[in-house]
């Protein structure tokens, strides 16, 4: 491939003009949004008004007159537009860790009589260590089998209460074949949950049509929610009335504010909240999903698939020593692409040096993620000059690039 | 009382320039900073700050370069100085409800053996709603014990896990002796967890000095930390290395960057986060408590107190006849004062009518929050004024004050 080609791309994008609803820093190639999406620009204003005129000027009676009560519902039925889930299906609330605690907790218990929680070994760690909490706290009554990729389909059983996947892996970028999975668990009277950290906003998907009866995703990633930004869950309506799960603060109540003694479940997507969210927080991540869905998802997932696809390319033909560690075809590959190297951390550190900005993930993977509505196709080229360039005359080996790895 | 008593309280108040700290809107007399607290001027610069430069320009590096990894047990350790805890005995994370589940699960787990679980009926429902959904997960193996307030300490004994209260309470305003029921809690062998989100920020604790096991509280109140705003728990030194919480997600982990498949508790504070959590949410908090960390807490419950009897005082002058819900007796009152009335709905609209803003628990209570740092005796006296003129008047008494109640 040569420079006019990728100037080529760029010109023929159909998603080029959103980059401009972004703040992207001038001296700064931005390949990190599979961990933290850039700003959109709109939420300047939006947290602004949230805070110079909702909470300052007209305090509590925002809770009603500006929709404070009814953000994470009204932000969750966004994202059921994203995810091909129903309205009333989706609602934002707390973090990925607490909403897979709470689906899984409820799925055991509509469940009843099945011991077993199928999920993957590798999985992104949090969605393991919850599970393994809940086995921990269930004390014998409950089975965590974490088993490799290949042998997930064979573990799902008439014991199976429910598979716990993730949609795209947080390293290799490997896409889960969701119909198919689905369609396995259930045939087993299993149900499933899938995380959607790394698909939701870069690839389209139907999980109502596919009868998939929960998963959760975080915002702060291809959602563009900011750092920490809340997370979502969702659950099949034909099993909301009956589904319980044990967090059951005050915002999953039927009549929260008749301040009732018992607990009277929501019978809704309201009862997978747990206590108050941060309206601040709430507010940026609307304006993130509202940029993805200005976009036509399957436009941003032909974009995403591309630029990995050249990536992929310009990596062979400028860097070919290099372990590629996520699948060449498009369709097994998510938005991200990495790196295997065991100099991964420095040459993560010479990218940032040069103004690239990429993310290690011990021991030894380097992940480029591409995010359609703000990476350009040059972005890509330039990455791989520069990474060409780092590996050809070892900049990468030096001093201040190999202090102890921190955490990004 | 007269109005010149008002004038000399005001004049001689120690803590009046703190209300310039604050954004308060000019036709509102705000006494509502109990349910949500008002706007820190400063919040505007910070979360402008987080914004454009720790998010839009620094980006993923702000996690390492701008503290965000460490910003929940930062803040933790402020927040630890105004209750009495000891550093690395706080920590921010998630909200209330899954704050009380965690701790509650964590204290099972180390008073194994014990299978009661105590705590006082009327008790704010969020607490109560989140045991039930314990004790309903647990299916038999504990049982909540949830008496009236005169029974509670009766009923803790040697099956006793542990003691669910709140330091004051959210409708009556009566404060627990929390050096007492602890002592008790302690002496037959039980864990006591207080709920402080009415107190903290308003009245001097010794936590640590009382040895408390636990605690949690909200961020939203005299906190100010906005609407929604992340809650915080605390565990004891002594507790943490035993301590275990189901949902432990990466963030409670060890080393959350090594992505092992294998959960390995962090073995201290960081042990009650789940997840990742909203860096906006947490920064507004932070300029919050920084402004109650500016004051002497010893002169906010001074204040605090003495607005309340003067409220009292010119209720029984100006409106003998309103039954007043709270204790009288300033060391057994919060910082909110309650009256009861049956169309308690209806005066609630009238004063919001003319600026004034408390607000309506069902079915009967109106409650007047005094937040030392921003309210002064005028406002107390102004609002006695209103109060008086919507009773004598009846003027309450109109269609549109009646409208079905709604959730503030």
């Amino acid at each position: 491939m040569d420079i006019s080609e990728i100037q080529d791309l760029n010109n023929s994008d159909p998603l080029q003009d959103k980059a401009r609803e972004f703040h992207l820093p001038g001296d700064k190639i931005y390949l990190d949004g599979n961990f933290l999406g850039a700003m959109p620009k709109a939420v300047l204003e939006r947290v602004q008004d949230v805070l110079k005129r909702e909470w300052a000027e007209e305090l509590i009676h925002s809770w009603n007159d500006n929709d404070w009560f009814v953000l994470p519902g009204k932000i969750g039925d966004k994202i059921a537009r994203l995810i091909g889930a129903d309205k009333g299906e989706v609602i934002v609330s707390d973090c990925v860790s607490a909403n897979i605690f709470k689906a899984v907790m409820a799925a055991l218990r509509l469940q009843k009589g099945r011991t077993k929680i199928v999920t993957e070994l590798g999985n992104f760690p949090t969605n393991l260590y919850v599970l393994q909490g809940i086995e921990k706290m269930l004390d014998g009554k409950v089975e965590l089998i974490a088993v490799e990729r290949n042998e997930v389909l064979k573990s799902i059983n008439d014991e199976t209460a429910i598979v716990v996947l993730t949609h795209v892996h947080y390293k290799s970028s490997e896409v889960f074949d969701m119909a198919h999975y689905t369609e396995v668990a259930h045939s087993k009277g299993a149900l499933i949950l899938w995380d959607l950290c790394h698909s939701a906003g870069v690839m389209p998907m139907d999980i109502a049509r596919l009868d998939v009866d929960m998963v959760v995703g975080c915002g702060y990633k291809y959602l563009n929610g900011g750092p920490g930004a809340p997370a979502f869950v969702s659950v099949a309506k034909r099993l909301q009335s009956k589904m319980e799960q044990p967090i059951s603060g005050w915002w999953s109540h039927a009549t929260p504010f008749l301040f009732d003694d018992n607990y009277n479940p929501a019978g809704d997507i309201r009862q997978m909240q747990s206590g108050t969210q941060s309206v601040l927080a709430l507010s940026a991540l609307e304006v993130g999903i509202d940029l993805a869905l200005s976009a036509d998802m399957n436009e941003v997932r032909k974009k995403s698939s591309q630029l990995g696809q050249v990536f992929i390319n310009l990596l062979q033909e400028n860097c070919p020593a290099l372990e590629i560690a996520s699948p060449a075809n498009d369709e097994k590959r998510g938005s991200h692409v990495s790196i295997r190297h065991e100099h991964g951390y420095a040459i993560t550190q010479a990218l940032k040096a040069r103004g690239i900005v990429v993310d290690f993930r011990a021991p030894d993977i380097i992940r480029f993620g591409f995010a359609p509505l703000y990476n350009s196709y040059q972005d890509i080229w330039n990455t791989v000059q520069a990474l060409k360039h780092i590996l050809d005359s070892g900049e990468w080996d030096r001093d201040e690039f190999k202090l102890q790895a921190t955490v990004t």
